[in-house]
């Protein structure tokens, strides 16, 4: 039995997020069809994370075990031609099998894009939040700034999680703007459900004035999902890389792609 | 009477072109039924070019004189409210009434994006030529060079086009790597049916060693259509800006987002 690491990408539109659920397609399920297609075994595939229905990813790492003996450029072309068009393996490679792509990970990078125009973008539909008014992205930004470091995001936890802890460290979190795009960017050790919706819906919220602009401090300390703005749509959100220790397991988020 | 010009982004995806065709689904067709709905009078619009089914704009110029009293940023929102969601109107300007969008043009880019690797990518599956043998981009970008200046591009013009004269200027053609997608660039003053395709599939066949780097000129010089390479999926074209005067009509190409 070896261990294998995929990494995909995938367009999360059509799919009730990566996890398998009764009476709804997910990227879990369309992946463990494939695979079973490919070894002619049924395996259960571990995920990085739960992501929502929805959600895309550009970066998405996940593992099975398997007797199959084909190598990592083979399972790539076999499980990609068994598997839909909005879901590609890009990479695979063999772990130690004490490697888990959730509690391995050191963490992971998200972005949410909001197109910012008074038109339509035929080619962001699926892939931005359409928003005609106006973003200052700088106090976006500013205000941004106050998630970093380590609290209790229990404010920004969508609930029916069923989690028990809420603490987390947000590593980094900037926005900023290219042309008509206005792009969120966060980084850190994990994130609980719905949180990197909440946070662009808090931070909307500065924007449109409902909201001081130093505001997080005391959102984050109400530990109060209550206090925090409303969740943005899941059609904008990328989980754009998942960070790994390169010592233990090879420089994979190298040349990733895009 | 005014003459107002749009100027509007569309994803090809499901339409047969730019132009209106009897039994097939056109951009054109779409775009005069919204500005029927909204000025309640049936108009023809005029474009920049016709593009072939299945290429993609992001900027795409057309014109049509209506008695609207609308201003243009309501005449944007009432086109998108009844436009379909993959065009979109960005911009609508008066011109004066001897403006034309196709002969008023100075000439225009095009994009033609290729995915080069050995795995898909689901969000570039409807907007790039999927390849997995390793593209030279320098090796192209020389080869790109040899169009340019002013030829006649008879070998590069599809059959059926119907028009006399096949003389046009290139007046850059460039071919860059960013990671695994490879974009070819292509500005000129005007391009014959199926051109872009052409020259892309010409030049890919110098990657592939079925024809020397240094061929583009004996092909153009030929002018005979079975001379040049095979013609490209219209997937992976973009119509990326049009260029017009800017002391006759403003500076409409500033601004046009994305």
């Amino acid at each position: 039995m070896r261990r294998l690491l995929l990494t995909l990408r995938f367009d999360g539109t059509r799919y009730h997020g990566w996890q398998v659920q009764k009476n709804a397609v997910t990227v879990q399920q369309k992946l463990q069809d494939a695979i079973q297609t490919v070894t002619g075994v049924r395996s259960g595939v571990t995920g990085c994370s739960r992501t929502d229905a929805g959600v895309h990813a550009k970066m998405f790492c996940c593992a099975f075990d398997t007797c199959s003996p084909l190598s990592g450029e083979s399972m790539i072309s076999a499980l990609n031609a068994n598997l839909p068009r909005d879901i590609a393996v890009y990479r695979c490679i063999e772990v130690p099998r004490d490697f888990h792509p959730r509690y391995s990970a050191l963490g992971k990078r998200y972005r949410y894009y909001v197109w910012n125009s008074h038109s339509r973008n035929p080619f962001l539909e699926d892939y931005s939040l359409h928003l005609r008014w106006p973003l200052d992205h700088q106090l976006l930004d500013r205000a941004a700034a106050d998630f970093v470091g380590e609290h209790d995001f229990a404010s920004f936890c969508g609930s029916g999680s069923g989690v028990k802890g809420t603490a987390r460290r947000i590593d980094r979190f900037v926005v900023e703007r290219d042309g008509e795009l206005v792009v969120f960017t966060v980084e850190g050790d994990g994130f609980l459900y719905n949180m990197v919706r909440i946070m662009v819906g808090t931070l909307l919220e500065i924007n449109f004035k409902k909201r001081p602009a130093d505001c997080i401090p005391e959102v984050i300390a109400a530990k109060d999902r209550g206090r925090a703005g409303a969740t943005v749509p899941a059609k904008g959100l990328f989980l754009d890389e998942v960070f790994y220790p390169k010592e233990a397991y090879g420089d994979f988020n190298q040349n990733k792609g895009e």
